[in-house]
């Protein structure tokens, strides 16, 4: 199976979309299934054009590699051992704002990735996509 | 403004939904806003992988040039004024399933492309969910 | 040396301007120089998105093989000499609306590609454009 | 609407022309609508040809994020929080030399990417062309 439902995902939209709304966040918000396959996803009035893209491969990078965006990142700095990885895969976003998704138990099922505002604040919205589903 | 808003993307998003469950279907469902920029997007459980791709292209070639996506096609085809368009603009893809989404005032406001089944039921679902805003 | 200048080629797209607005057409209008690199661009308001990468590679196709673009489209279809030549150069458009320009010694000097309405009109404007240079 | 029209975006790209000139620079210059979409283009003589694709990106980059191409350079850097932002939506420019547009009302309305010399003669070029509309 393909992991995550159309359910599952648009609830952790929708989840995403009342944190970025709590702080008052434009964001663009993407899940994908197991497979790493845009499964949902919503661009909030206003936020950024660049992020459309930002926020798959986010969500893509997480899937990819089963691990948080920002994770990976500490990892492809000049002198890291997965230099530029970025340029893989069509490209990678390796800066905090993609988590992977786990179902109860424990298996990835899926991934968020959000973008449009400081990376903190795209990992705080992302968490809330993914803790809606645990 | 952009035109549509992420609430009116959605209710197209869910009425294209609720269509292809009454046909028990199975379809990926994109909406662009004004700019053809991705606003919202829903893949059913187990549709064609294929199709979020094709989806995604076929609400940004109706908003490109305004008009279904059928329509382009028959002009696209060998002998045609627009024989082999689809290279252009990273891929369209011109067979229907792809539909301009206007407001009350008739004014082109996004566009909604479906994929994931034969292309009158993807134009089937893809109506279904443009109408849910007139 | 590059062949068209600047003042060139902007003197170019002001008469394919004037055409359009004659004709009450909004066109993408884009002259490139004999290397075929874009030099200069205009896209008048509320044109086709779809038409700035069109009206691009238009302009580039004709340079690319020194003729109009609608010639090699004649060429291309199936069962033709150059069938599908459409993929190569990061897409070419073999339709009507690109046309190489000339200088008064009859040396191609670059091209110029308009994209907005029927390749008919397309080609109208495109000549207005060619012949305002000679 | 898209924002910027036609007559601005010229008339942005002829002040910066005017700025090249006077600074003695060849400059390439190109103006996005507020969809990021190519507006008005120009290449002046003897420009870098690996410069249009540069300034297209930098008007882009501008417009994709609202913010001039070289703060968002300064968070990509290695360690920085957005690092390797680069490789998204098809290629991003971020140094110097692109500049969101503002209408009177502060309304971003488009951008502009100017590329030919230094980063700073770029920023300084490009800032006369966003000028030249306030």
């Amino acid at each position: 199976m393909n992991g995550i439902t159309l359910q599952q995902a648009q609830q952790a939209v929708a989840a995403a979309q009342q944190k970025a709304r709590d702080l008052n966040l434009k964001m663009n918000i993407a899940v994908v299934d197991a497979g790493a396959n845009l499964t949902a996803f919503a661009r909030m009035d206003g936020a950024w054009l660049g992020s459309v893209d930002i926020a798959i491969k986010k969500a893509k990078t997480a899937r990819y590699f089963d691990m948080p965006t920002g994770d990976l990142g500490q990892a492809s700095q000049p002198g890291g051992s997965l230099f530029n990885i970025e340029v893989s895969n069509g490209g990678l976003i390796t800066f905090p704002g993609g988590l992977p998704i786990k179902n109860a138990q424990g298996d990835i099922i899926g991934a968020i990735g959000v973008s449009g505002d400081s990376v903190e604040n795209d990992h705080t919205v992302a968490e809330a996509g993914m803790q809606a589903l645990q």
